[in-house]
């Protein structure tokens, strides 16, 4: 098979997420940047990746698509290795439904009203308080459902790694780093799964520059 | 088994898609009513079941869990019948893409920032017509976009029908309720497509009365 590209830049969850997946099969992959703080997301090549700008996108063999849900869903299908899908009806759903809920609410809450302003304000004009304090209540509410949804499994759907566990690391990773990182110890389960993660390899070998 | 439960009311597009999941296997399930014109997705029964106050909700021998995209592939995997999820990798991508593409970025500039504004103003304080002509280009891409996924399919990811035709068909019921209604013709393919999803009796069966 032809080596598979990512395009996207180290910095994005989403394109961690991606990489997660390769690295824990484990798989290889290019990783082409394409840079977000620099506009290249929204530069006429990567809009004719994906018109809606945003990383990462794939390729393989010829066959092109974006949207990281369907990209590590593909991965975990075609490439054999460690299986990120359980097999058991319950578990499957606790994994999309913790996919489904950072898609719809905790990216949001999270990323892009919490970290960026805290750590990038320069990507947003200027960080606004305001909208951080609005967040936060949202981004509890994501993190409980987290733990309760977990429950006493050793990974978020099951006792086996699975792709909703690479979807929320590299969250809370940003996370972590802003002064809103003690809302993850209120959850006992979810900060022990947390520290569990950040031992593994794939973990450390995609984690993002920050300079 | 026991009949499974969808709590949510039959005027929501993501409650007809997971109905749809039932209806194209075929399988029984109970539909409890759970108003959002009457504010019952807020009531503390309902936040029990969902935090977030949306619907969906789902249960199944004491198995409880929400959002969408979790409930149609815990009811593909589980229940007999018609499979809604393509074998063939790149046509599961495409399922995947659309039902993503849907949750981040369709159900948003279609049903929120169109069809609400225009069918439903007093869900809202009442219409905005600056918030409807803001969301018809990215109305526009998402189509663009569906079109071009599904390329010269039968249905939106291959020749089989998948939960991305489910996911799909409900928001453009809507969408051609509209004065934007005309956008959807601007593309063969898809337009083909939804009339022959108009036709299938699990498509019948679920039409939200309008009353």
């Amino acid at each position: 098979m032809a080596t598979p590209i990512i395009y996207g830049t180290e910095m994005s969850t989403y394109v961690r997420t991606a990489r997660l997946a390769f690295e824990e099969k484990p798989a290889q992959y290019e990783l082409v940047d394409v840079s977000v703080v620099r506009g290249e997301v929204k530069s006429p090549a990567h809009l004719a990746r994906n018109p809606f700008g945003t990383v990462p996108t794939f390729e393989h063999d010829g066959f092109k698509f974006y949207e990281t849900g369907a990209i590590i869903r593909y991965i975990d299908q075609v490439w054999p290795g460690t299986t990120l899908t359980p097999e058991d009806a319950r578990d499957r759903a606790r994994m999309n439904q913790i996919i489904s809920i950072i898609d719809y609410y905790a990216y949001d809450a999270i990323i892009r009203r919490i970290v960026v302003h805290r750590l990038l304000p320069q990507l947003i004009g200027g960080a606004d308080p305001a909208v951080i304090a609005a967040a936060i209540p949202r981004a509890k509410l994501c993190l409980a459902e987290f733990d309760r949804i977990k429950g006493g499994g050793k990974f978020l759907a099951g006792d086996q790694l699975s792709l909703a566990d690479l979807y929320l690391a590299p969250v809370l990773f940003y996370l972590a780093l802003t002064p809103e990182a003690p809302l993850l110890a209120e959850h006992a389960r979810l900060a022990a799964w947390w520290e569990m993660m950040q031992q593994r390899s794939s973990y450390k070998k995609t984690q993002p520059r920050l300079s």
